[in-house]
This record gives C-alpha cells, structure tokens and sequence, in this order.
C-alpha cells in the first residue's frame, strides 16, 4: 500500500532555512496557514512541502494538533513512500548496525537519524520492540510491520506505544504484540554479557542500548574494584563490571522489580555472591552508605533524565549536582566516578562543571578521563540537536593538588 | 634541592575567583602590581599566591615576562616544592596510566591536568621525552630529572625544548639528550601495533598519542575498506586500519620523512604491498584524486591545526569545511569520514557543522556515529577548557535522503 499525497503545505518566508540546513522538523507557526491550511489535515497524512515561493522541499507527514506539525520524510518529491520505501530505510539502517555490531542486539531504528522521524525500533535478536511516537508513523503501522517482517524475519514484534511522546501527538498509548508470539523474558547480549529483560512491562524498550560503548569504556577499569551502581536497573552497568573483574557490586534501584531481574542476572552470571542491593531512593541510599562509612572504588550514577522540560533545568541541574557531591564523598582516593544523563536539555559542558564544583567544594581534584554519547545504533543527525541527549563523563577523583 | 619561596603575590579584588574555581592561571592584569610588584621577580621563581584580603591561595611559579604571570602548583601553602614534590605528582600520573594502559607507551604528564603546569612528558618504554614549557618548569629542570628518574628508571631522557610556547616564556629553544643515551630510533606500541619513530626530529615528542583511543574506534569500522590516511604523518591512523583488516591504504603526507617512515613501518608490519603514498599538499593532493576518479570507503582527515590563535578562526574553519568537502566528495556511498582537529579554539559543534554543510551541499545525508577526544593519558581539566584541545568526529556519509 502506498500513503498518497494529501495536500501542499507551504512555509512562510525563510521559514524553510532550518529544513535546508538539514533538519526535518517545520513548526505550526512556520507554515503560510492563510495559503495552505493545515487545521482540515487528518493526522498523519502525507503532504507536500514547498518554500515560500513554492520550491518543493521533499515530501512530509503531518499533523496539525501538534506543535511540528511536519516531519520531513525524503527531499526527493518523486518518492513513493510505500512499504519498500521502508524496506530502503530499514536496510540502511541495518547496515550501519551490522557493520560494527556482531550480535544482533541494538537500536535498528534511531527516528530522525535513520530518516524515519518519529520511529523507534529496538532489535533482541528475533524479537523486535517498535514504537510509534507520531500520528505518522501511526498511520504508516502496517506498511512499517509489513517492511520490518520483510527485511528481518523476526518471530514476534511488539508495539510499545506507551511514550509520553504519544500524548503530544494527540495519540492513545497502548502495549500490544502487533505480529508473533511474544516471550515473557527477552535475552539481550551487550558487550559480551547476556542479560534478560521484561520487554512487555520494563522501562522504555526494556533495554537501554544507547549506553553499550561508555559500559564498554567504564569495564577497562574495573578489575578488583569495588563497584557502585546508583539507578541500576537491571544491570546493565554493574554486572558489566563484574564481568569484567570487578570485586563487588552494590546496586541501588528504586524498583523491586529491576532489582530482582538484577539478581536473577547476576546468578546466571555465577556473581551471586559478589552482588548486594539496595532499593529505595538513590540520594537515601546514598546518605545512609555515607552514615555506615562505607567507600567505593567506582561509582556510576545513571539516573533517569531529572530535566524532562526546560523548565526543569534549575531544578535538574541542582539534583545532578547533589548525587555528584554525595557520590564524591563515598569515593576512596583516586577513584573512578562515571556521572551520566540523559537528558537532552542538560549541556554535557553543565555536567562537567557540575563534577568540577564538586570537586572543589570537597577539595578534590577531578581529572576527565573518557567522555562518551550514545553508541553508532544511536546515530546523531549533525543539524538536529534534539537526537543527542546521552552524556557519560568518566572522571578520576583524586585528593586536591 | 628545594625551590624557597622568593615572594608574595596579591591578586585585585575579585581576580581569585577564576583560582577558586579550579584554575591554574593568573594573568598579568589581575596581579595587585601596586603591592606586590612582579617586574623584579627571577622567571620561574615559587611564589605565594594570596587574595586581595590576604588569604592564601597556594605556591605559584612565576614569570613577570608572560602573559599568564603565575602558575599554580599546589593549593597547599605547607607544601615543600622539591625533588620529593614531583615525584609524587609523577607518581600519581603513572598509576593513572597503568590503571588503563599495559604497555608503557603514553603521555605520562600532561601540565596542568596532572597538577605540573608547562610540563610534558612523553614515554616511549625505557625512553622520556620531556618538554619544559615555562620559566617555572625550566627552572625546576634537575629536580625534574632526578624525580624522574627516581620514578620510572629510564635508560634516557631527552629534551624537546623546542616548542613554540617557549617563546612566549622568552626561553631559548633547544633539542638534548639530558640522560642517558637517545636511540636513532624509537619503538612505539599503540593498540597492539608496532611502529618506529625519530623522537629527536619528528613532529612534537614524535609520537602523536593523544589520538590512540579515536584509532581504536576507527578500526572497527574498516575491515575490507580502501583508507585513504590524509596528514598521515607515520601512518599512526592508516597502518592500523591496515593491521584491522583494511584492504588498502592511500597515505598523503608533506614530509617526504614521514612518508620514509611510513613506508618503513608498513614493511616491518607485512603491508607493504598495500599501501600507496602521496606526498605533497593535501588539498592539492585530493584534487588530483578526484580528477583521477578514484574512490574511497573510509577518509581519514587529521590535519595540524589549522587555527592556530584566535584570529585564525575564519581563515581556518574555512580550510576544515573545504577538506572535509573534498573528502566527501571522494568517499562511496555509505563510506566513513574521520574529521578530527586538534585546534583548541574550533569547538566540537563547529567540526560537526562544517561536515553537516558540506553534506547539505553535495547533497549527502552524514549521520555523526562517535565522537572522541583525547585519550585518558591526556586528562581534561573540567576547570582549565585550555586542557581540551583535540576532536575526533565519525560520519557515515550516505546519500541524501
């Protein structure tokens, strides 16, 4: 089935200069309404975009209850944007994965990067876990199922409709196994280490890929340390360490839930025994570690995004710098602290800084030692800012100078 | 022998918070010259280094005749500045390396980041390559030596004082064996390669190795690639990418000597049959390369830095955007562009601009897959953005979507 063109949508003068810059995303104010109206568009459609002088563009999806009200798709206005123009972007993006990626653990599709802006599409193996966060790429559901089965083969897809992105769409969330049999444990392989995870009722996609090349840098210093993994989930960091040599772990998780599977990892693993958790809230956990006397060789804090929205940024910014300081202080001399954040609207510049006044409010001496992102399965688009939000500072903290 | 505190040095009200924050550097204008006059100071003289209000700050080196004046070494006014006091400090640098790297071939210190402003120091196994880059640290020269030696037991050491930061020091340049004896030739080993290099007449101590960690990503990526290895100095980049499993190498040096060297390095490692050289211009060099109609998969871009001062800046981003253009140009569908610089004022987000431009200009769609900096043996400061000079940006360059 191929998505025929609804309509043309036309920008305001210089309104195009960001979509010629290369990015993908028109804002409702930028678009001519008294020219080309958007409010009678169904939500997903697809229309033609063109300048103010009417210089086609290329071709987008819409959707007018939406502050981006378009999405670019392809700048070739003779595409047909139908299941193999899918199959097109799914093999492209697939074959950036398979050239650096062995195992077929990763992000397949990286929305906007991967020119399918508003997809996600997580890969584990045969099972895949996709999420339509626009009314886009809602509507393009069975051409994106139908291209997905043909490219990979894969025995089961889920649809994890249920991100917060959804709403601002207009858009209903649902959980649903869209195609197969879904399994309840999914195995995930990261670096060399198997982990299992609830992909139906876990966090996001139930696996964080974006952090596998800073789990693969944090494990070159890991051996015979003492580990502790603030916001652990179900692992991902901790048990990297270990299985690359590292003493003990302490894990800390508000979540029963992550910290069971955590466990139950850990056994599979044969570090049972080297494994103690904590559940509850990391700065309390942090602050009674502190009262016990207990010290660390390594500690990561990976906290869920405390900036959502920007006006959460003073706020954010002064939680960031709260777990850095306490972190600091459960730090043995010269020990390793790996700061991270996902969120978008913190500058890794701020969370540097964060780290140095720390530093110097506890008369230590920081040096940054590895600075990282997301992962190549995660691909930044160079004019879209909003597709690079991880953050991993690794820093030696050392007595002051 | 220990250096004594020769005076005392009061910063103008508000001139000690950049110091509080974490820095190092006092500049000329923000010294109280009216109460403590700096013009009849011995160069490289210690100091105590105290607030408009008297508090101290810590010992400072000194030099009246540039522009940064002072030079923090301790923020501890009790310290006693001697052969003692460096081989901590070298001391301290070294487990940082041997925490990470097994072979000793690193930069062990580097200036302000290891608590030694104006020092370098390189290590080749058994060989020192040491760089005294201000008064302070030229003054402290045999302490220096005896430290290090009473550290890491050389079999030599020898003095590359031929940088241009000497200048502004108002030091004489000069190249010494200052222990020991110096080989013709030096091992090196990065990533598990091997190679040969001339530490008396190369570029900087010989060896680049700040770049090691953006190589060990590169080869990732090149299994079966043609590499084209531009500024290819002694093949650091290109003859790992052969060593990885690369099909071919194209390397483009100026120097006739580091093309030599190259050539040498590819026959010790078994390449020989694989690898072209050009020498001459790169600009000029990729002009005829594309008149040529050749192609490559992966472009290697790692030029000198081109800005090299602040007004530099235009002239120089102008030159990264037309290399990278160029080389663009050159790569296959899908190919790998390495854009790195090592100009400390060209910021990250301007490198990946210039590749964003170049896209939107050829019409290619680069999607931004690692970015790197120095390595760990080249720590950053998080108060001193002067420690953080080098980029190393990934792209995968495809055709425009």
């Amino acid at each position: 089935m191929s998505t025929s063109i609804s309509a043309t949508v036309r920008l305001k003068s210089k309104s195009d200069r960001r979509i010629k810059a290369g990015h993908l995303w028109v804002y409702s104010n930028e678009v001519d309404i008294a020219a080309t109206p958007l409010k009678d568009l169904e939500p997903g459609s697809l229309v033609s975009l063109e300048t103010a002088t009417g210089q086609a563009l290329g071709l987008a999806y819409v959707n007018p209850q939406s502050l981006i009200c378009c999405r670019l798709l392809t700048r070739d206005v003779r595409s047909t944007v139908n299941q193999n123009f899918l199959e097109k972007r799914f093999r492209n993006a697939l074959a950036l994965r398979e050239s650096v990626y062995e195992q077929p653990f990763y992000r397949l599709v990286y929305g906007d990067s991967d020119g399918l802006s508003g997809l996600v599409v997580d890969r584990f193996g045969e099972y895949l876990v996709m999420q339509l966060n626009t009314a886009g790429m809602d509507a393009m559901r069975e051409d994106l199922l139908a291209a997905l089965k043909a490219v990979l083969k894969p025995k089961a897809i889920l649809l994890r409709n249920d991100s917060p992105l959804r709403e601002l769409e207009g858009l209903e969330n649902s959980v649903e196994v869209a195609f197969g049999e879904w399994p309840d444990l999914l195995q995930v392989e990261e670096n060399g280490v198997a982990f299992t995870v609830d992909s139906s009722k876990g966090q996001k996609t139930g696996w964080f890929y974006d952090h596998r090349e800073n789990r693969r840098e944090l494990v070159r210093w890991v051996k015979g340390k003492r580990v502790l993994d603030l916001f652990s989930y179900v692992g991902g960091w901790g048990l990297q360490c270990l299985s690359a040599g590292a003493e003990s772990l302490c894990a800390v998780d508000a979540s029963e839930a992550a910290l069971d599977q955590l466990q139950k990892n850990a056994e599979n693993l044969g570090f049972a025994e080297q494994l103690s958790c904590y559940e509850g809230n990391a700065f309390k956990v942090l602050e009674s570690l502190l009262e016990e006397g207990q010290k660390f060789d390594v500690i990561i804090t990976d906290p869920p995004a405390f900036i959502k929205r920007k006006k959460d940024l003073n706020k954010g910014t002064a939680a960031y710098k709260k777990l850095a300081t306490l972190a600091m202080r459960l730090l043995e001399p010269d020990g390793l602290l790996m700061s991270a954040s996902c969120s978008m609207h913190l500058p890794e510049e701020t969370l540097v800084d964060l780290v140095r006044g720390a530093g110097r409010h506890l008369d230590r001496h920081p040096q940054l030692i590895y600075r990282g992102g997301q992962g190549p399965d995660h691909p930044v688009h160079p004019a879209i800012p909003e597709t690079r939000y991880l953050k991993a500072c690794l820093f030696r903290v050392s007595p002051s100078l």
